[in-house]
């Protein structure tokens, strides 16, 4: 069961071209193309005909067109045109799916389409800000979408699973001082480990070597977590002051369910330190895609064993506080939309209506 | 649901040898041999005994010993010896499959053995014609064979799917004049595409250079398709004179349900053109090879999103109206042998019966 | 349906090291390790916080710790601590199963711990007897159990599927004078090849060149059977008077299931024929692991055919008798356990209820 009425990335910006690609999105196959005057499709991916991924076409101009009997689609799943005859059947079309671009990150809409505002995609500044370089990359992880924000809200596993890069001490970790708020439907931690060691990422990156103050900054909505992590030398008091310099990164993390046991996982790292020397970006980026990686073990293994006895229920720790709001705020969602209609019913495809 | 009551390929006769080989045929193993004096048999493939697949065994005269515990059987299924003691029990025997061999297949029938009229097999003289060189293959393509017989009976898909071989101007195939005409359980497609360029497999193979009058004459029976196409200079005016000379192919299209989803995909090759110089058999092959490829390619991917939702209905237009008789003969032969008693109910394995 | 309340091979003592290894019994997930004091340890293989499989986690001292949020358990499952907190909650522990070291085996109870009497264990001499050397290993078959009992309580395959090794003439096999006993639980073979030429592994291993009287005794319990097999020159009478010299062997097999249709299979080979030459050890159980890869293949293949067709019944023949008796005694011991509670029913965890 997946929240449908919810922005999610389906890629990044500079992923769709006029060559279109496959990604499925809670469960449904989609087909992204972007036209040749540059504007982004999403279409249901089967030809109405005989059942052809449309992500197997190939975009002439405006259209795409079906590789296998040659049908022709516009960028909202009309037909326009069946090879051998000229009439067009009326239930020959495909749906179409919400789409906005927005600080590089495309997202879209698998829900009820007349609600879909696009004032509602989260922006995410650092994508664009002078002060900020980041790298970006496209995951599949073998679990739930669920098992991820779990794993990005309690970041008290960096002390176990994050040795070698991010992590540090893990006493400092699970003494963290946190405060954790649900707001509406977002939940924001802040944690802070005051008088630490830095962590290998930290050090061999932005060259800190004494003690420091340590800080997380996480907020969930639902589709994607921003984190603000960092770290000043203890005598900044960057608890209190205003954060300058030291080792600041800001991860996007993008998480849209593939299919129950599978999620998309969209994610970049953004450094201001050093932002002006060749590779540190990269760098930067590495140290991070490593952990991810480790992560992608974890998250896999986990499931795995969640798969082979699903009512099994998990013990609750105080590092979960943050994970259950968010769980707590998807099931309600989950909820709220499912009582409304025609929410998740069955729909006549979106462009068929318009061709009647 | 499968069409039992019906011929269809098990392979090539010279595939069957004395070393068994194992195939599933309507989801049914079965284990194929030749005795040592020649004799095809088709087993189901699985000893009375512990389960142990036949094919696994060895030929030994006119027997077929169990790899595992010994056991002998006939080519009928009979068991002859069972080591360690004298009696047979009665229930120790394996069904066997009527059989023939002719035009350099051989035929197999899945259905209930009293009904089976070897002389039913359909010919295909182009096997034996010393004016026509042929080759043949054996693939395996993951659909339904619904989808083979809907790909091979509309061939406006050539101009979009098989633009570098066998394809041409994608226009000629959706204006292509076409005659569709049932006659009781066969379809007969006609389609002439006049004053037409030659594609690359006709123009290298028979060295058209020039515009060409085109036809593909297209025949379906249950079991199997033939195909005769081909292309003359427009001056020799093709439709209403004797076909002599320029390109000419014939293709043979046997098509066996493996399971729901995959498909036996026998098929030969024939051309009449520069028959007695060395490697234009294999030439010719190996274009129409490519083009089956890219085939397999789409039928394969086709299979994957009609599995994602089977229930959603396709839309037809008017090139599908061979394939639409095809599947209407499949559903009323099924329907028939389903209300027909005892067929497709379960039966006693037939060796069982001569030995009670 | 297994039979639970038995003692099952779950690995070789040397096998069970600090580093954790998973292995599933019955269906069951289980975390394997040895504590740094060299106590071994059997843990259900999640961690009840979020799921991750123990198996990943690293052993400190006399503890196991979690790989993903550092959750510490002892050697019986007990949940010692949670990082950033001080309570441990009741129901935070794993179940954990009883084990025993004996005769270079560990031993697993996955029954009702209540009732596991270590005394039960079956002994294994033949892994402590100077006057033999053994060699050991570990499978896994893609089978079901008793394909297995079935395979090794039924030697005439071995003329079949073992020529080339342990087999021998087919026809001595078939003929082998055969006696099978059940004695409760338990069932002996004991099979003679009087007068036979010896089969390869024999003259190769001990230098048996002319006829030899060949035995072989089999013994059956649930969880292992022990093989004693062996040949003696015809002129020593092995049958009637003491068995010293020639070619003898013996070899364990412990069974233990996997999953419903896959086995773990332990098994050794010991040989009392030139123990003190180098590389003999090697050659002997390199002879009977050649046979045991051609079973692995014959029970796979096997296993594949009664999968298509679950609810047919296989015919038993004379050589089945001691194969069916040991289904039989599964049979008894499976519905016996059944009818007794709390056998088999879900149980709340054996740690937690120490905690509570």
């Amino acid at each position: 069961m997946f929240l449908r009425n919810c922005w999610y990335v389906a890629g990044w910006c500079s992923e769709i071209t006029t060559k279109p690609i496959e990604r499925t999105f809670l469960g449904e196959s989609v087909a992204l193309f972007r036209t040749e005057s540059g504007k982004v499709s999403a279409l249901e991916n089967r030809c109405p005909h005989r059942g052809m991924p449309l992500s197997a076409g190939a975009v002439d101009g405006e259209k795409l067109r079906c590789m296998y009997h040659g049908l022709e689609f516009d960028k909202d799943g009309a037909c326009l045109r069946v090879p051998g005859q000229d009439r067009i059947p009326k239930t020959c079309a495909v749906k179409s799916y919400p789409l906005k671009e927005q600080d590089s990150l495309l997202w879209i809409w698998m829900g009820e389409p007349s609600i879909a505002n696009p004032d509602d995609v989260g922006r995410y500044p650092w994508h664009s800000d002078p002060g900020w370089r980041w790298k970006g990359a496209t995951y599949t992880v073998d679990c739930n979408y669920e098992l991820l924000h779990d794993n990005l809200l309690d970041l008290s596993h960096l002390g176990f699973v994050h040795l070698g890069t991010i992590g540090g001490d893990p006493e400092s970790h699970s003494n963290a001082q946190m405060d954790t708020v649900r707001k509406g439907d977002r939940v924001e931690v802040v944690r802070w480990m005051k008088n630490v060691v830095p962590p290998p990422t930290f050090s061999k990156g932005a060259g800190l070597t004494g003690r420091i103050d340590r800080w997380q900054e996480i907020e969930f909505r639902p589709g994607f977590i921003n984190i603000w992590a960092g770290g000043l030398p203890v005598e900044s008091d960057a608890q209190n002051k205003p954060r300058v310099g030291g080792y600041q990164s800001r991860i996007f993390d993008g998480i849209t369910p593939e299919t129950e046991t599978t999620s998309h996982y969209f994610w970049s790292a953004a450094h201001s330190y050093r932002i002006d020397e060749p590779g540190i970006t990269e760098l930067h980026f590495e140290h991070i895609a490593t952990a991810f990686e480790e992560d992608r073990i974890v998250l896999s293994l986990t499931q795995r064993r969640l798969d082979a006895a699903p009512s099994k229920v998990n013990v609750d720790i105080k590092s979960d506080v943050a994970g259950l709001h968010a769980r707590r705020i998807m099931q309600e969602l989950i909820a709220k939309e499912q009582a409304a209609s025609p929410v998740n019913a069955n729909r006549t495809p979106i462009a068929a209506v318009s061709l009647s």
